[in-house]
């Protein structure tokens, strides 16, 4: 299934039309679509959920039922967003004749849409980073018209989702061009390249996502890209928690780093532990109780299969369990080996691979624990399990922690992401392309806006937000206080 | 003056040493030490605005003296964003097991600096957007180390600038490695690939801030690159502004794409008059009557003259007034024709050069005129002259207005950018690299922040801004309201 040119340039100009008309739209209309979007993704269950199960290998339907409703309560989360109106972060300095460096115009700033977005879907959640995902809900809050790169591993649903939300934003009153579905490599790279395509968001691999962003920041006019790409998601274990519950952290770590067949990119690919934990037969033998899975399709598999060949031969690396070969279901991978060996081999700290494998890392103390933390590269999430007698241990690896992830938890573990207000999904490269911003919770609409100011306007000519007696009421700074 | 890979390679590990104690430092101690380098900037101006005159030829005190009275304010300003809190975006989610898509753990996101920032400073404001300029000061705020690539039009006011921040920055409690002045265009060059540099900003040309732009965002890891490159800065003016208070209107845009020898960003390039505006002579005589001035450097001038050259010989183009040659004085040039032609020739309408000159541009009706806005490249500023009866016709054009610019003007000259909460100066490319982003205004701080969240943590390891009894008295989102 692919795009032509025709049908590409179809859908450009569509969305290019629909960009003006979305850019006037109210936040009361656009929070409309998307419950209307929400509710028709809900009605449309019974039919997505198989087709999800059919394409992706993502057999069990709580699974792919949760992923659903996490994907429609996160629309109508942006709608309560657009409802909030403090996206918008309007502000106000009036005149201001006194002010120290000089007189102050009126000046009053508010958010614009940045234009068509071009958002490209993961293979790994078919519904909540897939076409009615949470890029696509942030775009279309912030009042930009949508160009959807459909994943291969999922065309059908990734068609009929599409649809389903098209036709929903469509009757609750959006322009025809808000939102199409695009398939192929080719569309995707040729839309990027669009001038018509103002931002573009992605989220897979550190290679494929590195290559758009290249082709994204290369172009005459560069765009924001925002990548979120490879993570290894370290977690550290302290002696304390060891000792007084080394087994349940054992197994917690099983748990997470098999969960969906390790086909999530916060599955914590590294486990520090301190040497002589003495949790070796607790972990092989939670790893082995996991029956194996099918991954989402053949082009994962086969990368998986490759990248965890490739650790089993990194000098130092010890197989805990793990099969040999794998056929059509994955059974878990453990490998381990100690740090100081590591040290040497940036190959098996810095590598994230895709799928149902972890390493255990043994530490010998404190000083080496942050000597490793020091040599990892940034990522989404970094995790640490400790008894509150070890507050003051912990304190110290919080800078080096901090360094590394976006979103940093205490005893619990990275998979699983909650999708809310403070949510931060993110990090410096390779775990985002752009630090400074979020691809999950609230925050994400601001990736999609710019700011605008006016000086010196008219009432009747400014903006809603802006305007003097706030008939949409947003929360403000007026004159540098907030209302 | 360069610097040689000794020395910068001193600067980039005191900086990179330096980031981690910043990332610690309240905002409190920041504030102070902004106070701390305003103080002795105030206190040193009898020895830098001579420094100034003397490199820059801006000879006239009195502009000096503003510039440097605007960059203290500056820096004191971002002292009360740092009391303010609100640029930390600080917001708590508590544990809640009824959220809808699932149960949800305590997550809190704040906000952490982002490392070492190189910024390369402007040539034609030595102090505002040079050495203790905005960049400066916002990316200080926000607790990221500073390596400042100093502009070769000022060197000697960019060393002694540099050595009295450095000294007020560590002499009120700031780590040795916070601030240091580098030289030269390799040693800028190398900074901009090393590894300890996160983030840098730009003031300047489009061709050198896309090449800058173009080394950030092809580094192994790419980082934030805020440039504030090119802008022609149109400006409308609406037939009842022309009827009403023409020649008022034509001496105004005189005065601002003059100010300052034509060397601002944000210098009026285009002026849209209706046609048979009957400005001629007042425009001609208005222009005639500004005396040459020195610019800022050889370089500058001898880019000038050549751009002055290419648009004179544009087809559809006609000199109003302007020298055929210019010696070490630059008395303006006013160039003027048809929109109609220059729809055929973007080389008109797509360039902005720097210097005093520009053109007015004759329309024939709203029509052709949104025509033409439709064919510019998006800037730093749009501008409307209007009256209050064509409130309705200037709303039809402020789509496309808008579309062009961060900050829009009614009956103002873009010339002189305030700084203040609700200032934004930027747009997008070619007006900057990062459209979402500001380099005036308290909202520059954003720039050099990474949100990160905390899950599950113990208050007493979580930052300040997000802990339970919120010690800073930071304003807050909790449970999703705002605070």
């Amino acid at each position: 299934m692919e795009t032509d040119i025709t049908e590409l340039n179809r859908v450009l100009a569509a969305a290019a039309e629909a960009a003006p008309v979305l850019a006037e739209t109210t936040p009361a209309q656009r929070a409309q679509w998307l419950h209307g979007a929400a509710d028709a993704l809900d009605a449309a269950g019974s039919e997505l959920v198989p087709l999800a199960a059919e394409e992706t290998q993502l057999r069990e339907s709580p699974r792919l039922q949760g992923e659903l409703k996490r994907t429609t309560f996160q629309l109508r989360l942006f709608a309560e967003v657009l409802a909030d109106g403090e996206f918008l972060r309007a502000a106000i300095d009036h005149a201001d004749p006194g002010w120290p460096m000089g007189p102050r115009p009126d000046i009053r700033r508010t958010a614009v849409p940045l234009g068509p977005a071009l958002v490209f879907a993961a293979s790994n959640f078919p519904f909540a980073f897939s076409v009615a995902g949470g890029d696509v809900a942030s775009a279309l809050a912030a009042g930009c018209p949508v160009v959807l790169k459909a994943h291969p591993g999922h065309p059908k649903l990734s068609a009929r989702t599409g649809a389903v939300v098209r036709e929903a934003l469509v009757t609750t009153g959006a322009p025809a061009g808000i939102f199409d579905v695009i398939f192929g490599v080719n569309a995707g790279v040729t839309a990027l390249k669009d001038p018509r395509i103002a931002a573009a968001s992605f989220t897979g691999s550190v290679p494929g996502g590195r290559a758009l962003f290249d082709i994204a920041t290369s172009r005459p006019t560069p765009i924001p890209f925002y990548g979120e790409l490879g993570s290894v998601n370290p977690v550290v274990v302290m002696p304390g928690a060891v000792k007084a519950r080394g087994a349940e952290v054992a197994k917690g770590y099983v748990d997470s780093f098999t969960l969906g067949t390790g086909q999530f990119c916060t599955k914590p690919g590294l486990l520090f532990l301190p040497k002589e934990h003495g949790l070796e037969d607790v972990l092989r033998e939670a790893a082995q109780a996991v029956s194996g899975q099918p991954m989402l399709n053949d082009r994962i598999a086969a990368g998986y299969q490759d990248g965890v060949a490739r650790l089993r031969g990194q000098p130092g690396v010890t197989v805990l369990t793990g099969p040999e070969a794998s056929g059509d279901l994955f059974e878990p991978t453990l490998l381990t080996g100690r740090a100081e060996d590591f040290l040497l081999a940036d190959e098996v700290l810095g590598s994230e691979c895709f799928g149902p494998v972890s390493i255990v890392v043994t530490y010998a103390g404190q000083a080496e624990l942050l000597k490793v933390l020091d040599r990892l590269e940034p990522g989404l999430t970094a995790t640490v399990h400790a008894e509150a007698s070890e507050v003051e241990d912990v304190r110290v690896l919080l800078p080096a922690l901090t360094r590394l992830a976006g979103r940093l938890l205490w005893n619990d573990w990275p998979t699983g992401v909650t999708v809310s207000w403070a949510q931060q999904h993110g990090g410096p490269f390779p775990a985002t392309t752009a630090p400074t911003t979020t691809s999950v919770g609230t925050a994400a609409i601001e990736r999609f806006l710019r700011p605008v100011a006016w000086q010196g306007f008219p009432d009747a000519l400014l903006p809603p937000p802006v305007q003097e007696v706030n008939p949409w009421h947003v929360p403000r700074r007026v004159d540098g206080r907030r209302s």
